[in-house]
């Protein structure tokens, strides 16, 4: 059999090692979501191709697409947003609205793999459909506040803006619509090309010199939120809609205060662009600054795309959690659990006659909850199990001689430090859970 | 935009009253794996077609085939099994063996989708990578039937029998191994077609008279394991190989004894011939009897498979859970968790003045590890709320007026009852849990 015994560049084997902190993750934001009332959905990794057929812009091309033995032409998702567009149009009359999904699996984009990008990618999304309130925002914000804190982040600040204030930005600066398209692309670069950049390609793109500076101005207040949004205010007080802007993320981080998160946790930053076309109200972003490793994950509001289907505006706003940059952050900073293997303890087989009581005592551990491997050479000898379990990077072995069992007891052998104790085996459950 | 709106048949989508069901399915099996010492493993979705290429016999046509973006030909996996494979030759040099490991996730099959078979399925692989041992069959056998009963299932037995056994069966019969393929073939149809069938089968396929009463005799021993394997043993006393197995099936019941699998969850079975080719050993099928609803799941020893990247016979033993035919089954026996909803109460919003205080106590709520969902328009009569929580199928609704905060108190009101309590703030997560 000659056959690559390799896997395709960009789409990663996880071994158990990346598997336990993959999953911690998992269900660290599963917890999260479900305590927020989010319920699960699921939907196929193939799509009919017409499904994604212009929703996503200039990244269509990166689409997986093929035709099935049936002759249909399909598709692999890209995201987990089109296809929740097509749920809500599919079981609009089984949905009850709001309504507060997550969905936690893979996508796929054929990109050229690098640093960062993978062509398999898990994604863990959730939205808030049919809500226009800001409550539902904040919401989306105090999740994943919780859900960063769960996993174990500290330093980190969500940025928060809004779509309108970018455009009324442009818009006092003395600017038409079209023109500030060109302003939200220079403004999405300020943190590869900093200030002097963006100044540079606005200057370049035609913007007048003291629109660039009153641009730059404001794009580049800071300060607590509740002075930016006075000050933004006052700034943008003849333009009506990005007033209501305003308005609107003053109602989101007073309700955002009222579920708990800290006021070091989030901050207004008016040049937040995000780069993604679809969004229509609130946008935000996380950074992670200590220790600085940059963006982590954004969302925002998105009132049309979810109702493309439907026929009618949907208004959802929601976020992904992208789990390989969680992944590779986490491992980064050394978050998560330090496990190494899923089994607490290797329970040896002292001697071939030993092995029935020896499962016995397995049996009985794992009936107690507890992750318990089993030695399966019952011939081997003691110091190849015990050296399997040790290299293995399991912190216990359980031993059980022919004298433990007459004694009622076990010895519980610590293989970091060597120790050893011998324990009435009526505790040594509890002990391990202590340990 | 006149994208359709519909999933692919045999590709089914999971509304979140089945994810419910779902999730409860994968997280119950995950516990059980992990106290076994099992260890996740993730593999792409997306494989080299070369990977797959003759490795799975006839239903090779099944493949979903396509050319990715750099022209690599490039196929959906069909199960876990191969990706085992080449994980383990992949990796052999960071795996430690024996190696425990389980994989949850979707394989792809184009087949005409009927009832149970779908096109998008998911399976939950365990298998035990390097071992011959006759402990690990039983460990097998014992976490299979930890997992069903903590999945609430109660009537059902694992049938047991080894690929030795028929080819034993045939040889005493006087025939040879090439009319022995005839005969698993012929066996393996015993369910469908009956003990009549099997007879009228082998004796068109040429077998002697005598030799097809003498092959019924002995798939139809019945009774108590220990009696069926000595009866076993004495009548085909004359083959090596055979006997070999009754030995083996000898030593795998005395394991799973002992590792705590009642008499009644287990039997041998002699006529089980499981169709997979690829099995070497022991074969197993649990079947749910009460009330009957036939063949739930089956694994078995193949030795040969997982070696075949590697270059050199690698013994494994495993089973793989459908999780849509427990899904489906579990659906039909109402098993599993009966709520309708994640959260266990809507916090309603009382005025819009009230909002903040509802938010904070939801937050309270949630912090003590309830699921909690919030009304998301402070504007909404409180009438109307309600009708949503009940709509929704959550058992509870919170509500928090001006009088409730002032006293310190809280009104929790029973949806299906319509009762409501007056509580205590401090004391209503430990009555939301006890409910």
């Amino acid at each position: 059999m000659s056959s690559r015994v390799q896997n395709i560049r960009g789409m990663r084997d996880h071994l158990p090692s990346a598997m336990i902190l993959r999953q911690h993750i998992v269900a660290t934001l599963v917890s999260v979501f479900e305590r927020y009332g989010f319920e699960p959905l699921q939907t196929p990794v193939i799509e009919y191709a017409e499904t994604l057929d212009g929703k996503i812009g200039d990244d269509e091309k990166l689409i997986y697409r093929f035709e099935d033995h049936g002759g249909r032409k399909v598709a692999l998702r890209y995201d987990q947003t089109v296809p929740l567009a097509r749920v809500v149009a599919q079981y609009q009359g089984q949905l009850l609205f709001p309504w507060r999904r997550y969905a936690i699996g893979q996508s796929y984009r054929g990109e050229r793999p690098g640093r960062g990008r993978y062509r398999e990618l898990w994604q863990a999304d959730v939205d808030i459909v049919g809500s226009s309130s800001p409550v539902a925002d904040a919401e989306i914000i105090a999740l994943l506040t919780d859900s960063l804190v769960a996993l174990g982040f500290t330093g980190f600040t969500t940025l928060l803006s809004h779509r309108q204030l970018l455009g009324g930005i442009a818009r006092v600066s003395g600017l038409d619509d079209a023109a500030a398209g060109n302003v939200y692309r220079a403004i999405d670069k300020l943190d590869k090309i900093g200030v002097d950049g963006v100044r540079a390609e606005l200057l370049a793109g035609g913007v007048a010199h003291d629109a660039v500076e009153r641009i730059l101005a404001l794009i580049s207040l800071r300060g607590a939120a509740d002075d930016v949004l006075a000050e933004l205010a006052q700034r943008l007080s003849g333009d009506e809609r990005a007033l209501a802007a305003v308005n609107n993320l003053q109602a989101i981080i007073s309700h955002v205060r009222a579920m708990g998160v800290p006021e070091q946790q989030f901050t207004i930053a008016p040049s937040l662009a995000r780069g993604l076309s679809y969004y229509t109200g609130s946008v935000f972003e996380t950074v992670v600054h200590n220790p600085p490793m940059g963006s982590l994950l954004g969302g925002g509001r998105y009132d049309e795309l979810i109702g493309l289907f439907a026929g009618r505006p949907i208004p959802t706003v929601g976020l992904a959690f992208g789990i390989e940059r969680l992944h590779d952050v986490m491992e980064e900073l050394g978050l998560g659990p330090q496990a190494r293997t899923v089994a607490v303890a290797l329970m040896t087989i002292f001697s071939p006659e030993m092995a029935p009581a020896s499962l016995a005592l397995a049996h009985e551990l794992r009936a107690a909850g507890l992750a318990i491997e089993v030695a399966l050479d019952p011939g081997e000898k003691l110091g190849k199990q015990l050296q399997y379990a040790d290299r293995r990077g399991m912190p216990y072995a359980l031993v059980l001689g022919p004298d433990e069992l007459a004694h009622g007891e076990v010895v519980v052998k610590d293989l970091r430090t060597g120790d050893q104790r011998r324990l009435a085996r009526s505790v040594v459950a509890d002990a391990l859970r202590r340990m």
